[in-house]
């Protein structure tokens, strides 16, 4: 009996143009990170479950997957518990370890782990699959690719500048020039829960605030209202701080209104120093805002915080970067400080950026360059030595049997070469072979006795 | 309370120098495969069960990963399965996906599923990670990536030599140079089989005469004898046949002894064409020999079976690569004959081998280069606008911490860069930065004012 073929919901094939169009994209990324002295590190696709439980929260704990103990240790199974409805206790009986998450955790366990062998600081970057148990649906899957780079173990500002400088390098040669970064500082988010009496409530005063370009300022506060009993006095202050405005206002605002303690104090000095970097570098810098709606990651990021946004249709793709900085990086593993910075590209958005504004270059759809026409066996053997000449620097692929001329040119034609080389009975007669110009259909003469730097394409 | 760090039994973390090597390697079988007109194709990391089931044999199906079903799933675990000890059936009521245990089936599926999209002849290439649950030991792993090129569609003999000639442009790349391919054919096998009248446990023959190389041939004519009833007159021709000897002196050993039907006549001339191609090309091709014990992969490949050993140290390291002819890849899946070819890697000894003869160039130990020494932020951010112009052909990384110059200077040295820029309150006064050289202790004095092809190393 023959079994339909097909994969699970929320996993994907990636057919050769795809992945030469991902590895364009990685290759970049890579080569940024590179060139900023980050070294690539992988970690295993499995951790103990020890290592990933408790730190998604509730809601990521129950998107990990778990993979089942193998063999007879399924005997093991808890079956009370299962009785009992307690599904943890149920699956840790039968689990001991889970794929990939995200690549922070296992960041942080790595660097616990090395400690004693890492220099630090340590900038390391890891473009690898992290798999998530979301409910598959268009546009969101299950396996999908990471990449973050990161700086463990230095306080610098510098870096926040350097991971400005990065992104700005990444989305320059992508050609994609409708991003914009948007940066905002938890101090001063701080200090504007404090300015109007919810910082007891930050966390959920900022999840509120983070649905600000989403659904307006008057939505927010309304919420605000109801959800964390927003005093009527604070509306129009909470007006005047979220009036959209440049990053000058912006920063301006800060230092007039929302310093009110050291911290707030020493995070309005470390954006404006920021900002004045930013300015004298600009022409390595793509368009950049202080933005004090920016409210992503709170629970994790404890200084400055990053977005990357496509401007130009926000509401489709949302956001294609994202990061900041964060005080301990391991303390679920070890009590040494040791304070961080990073970022993370989003490649499946960035992709689709990418090929909706077609920026793909042309010469990556295919690897295929040059078809050799199978004339026969005879034919095939003479012109073998002279192909890896040619393969020093091109692709050349040989039909394998010789089939009529017009398949194996629909063939080339349908699998995009760009050349074919026609070496039949005329041709060895004459000790020539021909290569064919598939697109302008010039056919150029080369003696097949020729070196390989003087064959004419 | 402080968790230890530490990752599951049979996982790796590659630390940066390794991901590097590692990536040489992949690297150069990319580039070969690309330059052959293979195409990259990449397939999810967990498959249906239905897919993978039944794929492997019962000792493969153990060492499948299951992943756990997600959420609520999981409450339908067939508890009575599991009091019955019928354990497949209690894992496939709580499992429906596991992860890919090799690049095979997902080929197969994959071409099935598209075969109605792909232009036959399909020549397609994947480097991907698999995971099997071996119980972990030294050199091991549970996780692990093979790299496997495939021709779907074609009976072509040319493909043969193609997989050699792919065998041989990365080995050379590698600069291994005592690595050998070894060549054999199922028929000859079964010729052989027939001749000493075993052909009715040809598997079984196969599995005892797969062991020569190492036990020798009297030892395997005495399991023959006790396992399965070899007659004691086959024993001087199984010695004349499995005496060492030249691939010259095997084929005509095959010519005169081992053609009894048509399939063997068949792969007698097979192998023969095959021999002159090799001849004829040598110069692009390592050390090859037919050999007739090489007696691997005959539960699967139909055809010719190839496979590439350490010569130098052959118990030590063993195989590094492996491949054939197979007659029908998609037979699970559907009733299209579908022949193929493919070949693989062994990365993991692959780079043993290169790691142990020190084979791996210097230049890819690590990817650091420029280290920028800190000597305060003033300084730093003077001197950024030139780093950019350095990183268009040099990887600069700045100390993000104005430390103690000692301490940057091991650092530099433990992380291996090669230069260090020099940029100070008198280096600042003279509009000039130096490039220190670490090996050799030259420094280069630039200006601060040069363009950036100008700069002194």
């Amino acid at each position: 009996m023959s079994l339909k073929p097909s994969i699970p919901k929320g996993t994907r094939d990636y057919h050769p143009e795809i992945v030469l169009k991902r590895n364009y994209i990685t290759d970049i990324i890579r080569k940024v990170f590179i060139s900023y002295g980050y070294l690539e590190i992988k970690t295993p696709s499995f951790e103990k479950i020890k290592t990933l439980s408790g730190k998604y929260g509730n809601e990521g704990d129950r998107l990990i997957f778990n993979i089942l103990n193998s063999g007879e240790k399924v005997k093991k199974a808890n079956i009370n518990s299962l009785k009992n409805n307690n599904i943890p206790e149920f699956v840790s009986s039968i689990s001991e370890k889970a794929l990939r998450y995200d690549l922070t955790v296992p960041l942080a366990r790595y660097v616990s782990q090395y400690q004693n062998e890492i220099k630090f600081p340590f900038k390391r970057f890891q473009i690898q699959n992290v798999w998530r148990a979301d409910r598959p649906q268009k546009g969101r899957y299950q396996e999908f690719t990471q990449c973050d780079a990161d700086v463990i173990g230095s306080n610098s500002l510098y870096l926040e500048f350097e991971m400005i400088q990065m992104y700005s390098a990444v989305f320059k040669r992508l050609g994609l020039k409708k991003v914009e970064i948007k940066i905002n500082h938890r101090e001063i988010l701080a200090s504007i829960s404090r300015k109007i009496e919810l910082s007891d409530n930050f966390l959920d005063f900022v999840i509120i605030l983070d649905k600000l370009s989403k659904i307006g300022i008057d939505k927010v506060i309304n919420e605000l209202k109801k959800k964390l009993g927003l005093k009527d006095k604070y509306q129009s202050i909470l007006n005047d701080i979220f009036k959209i405005k440049s990053s000058q206002e912006t920063l301006t605002l800060i230092k007039d209104e929302l310093i009110d303690d050291k911290s707030s104090d020493l995070a309005y000095r470390e954006l404006k120093e920021l900002y004045d970097l930013l300015c004298i570098n600009s022409d390595d810098i793509i368009n950049f805002s202080f933005d004090l709606n920016l409210a992503r990651g709170l629970d994790y990021y404890t200084g400055a915080i990053f977005e990357v946004i496509n401007v130009s249709n926000q509401d489709y793709i949302g956001s294609v970067g994202g990061g900041g900085r964060y005080k301990n990086l391991t303390e679920r593993f070890n009590s040494k400080n040791l304070p961080g910075i990073g970022i993370s590209f989003g490649l499946e958005r960035i992709f689709h950026l990418i090929d909706d504004n077609d920026l793909f270059p042309d010469h990556i759809k295919t690897t295929n360059d040059v078809l050799v026409i199978n004339f026969g066996k005879e034919y095939i053997h003479k012109i073998l030595p002279i192909l890896n000449k040619i393969r020093s620097d091109r692709n050349v692929s040989i039909y394998p049997d010789p089939v009529k001329l017009s398949k194996q040119f629909t063939y080339a034609d349908k699998n995009k070469f760009n050349y074919v080389i026609i070496f039949g009975q005329e041709e060895m007669k004459k000790e020539i072979f021909k290569i064919k110009n598939l697109k302008s259909g010039k056919e150029c003469i080369n003696s097949i006795k020729s070196h390989a730097k003087d064959f004419k394409f």
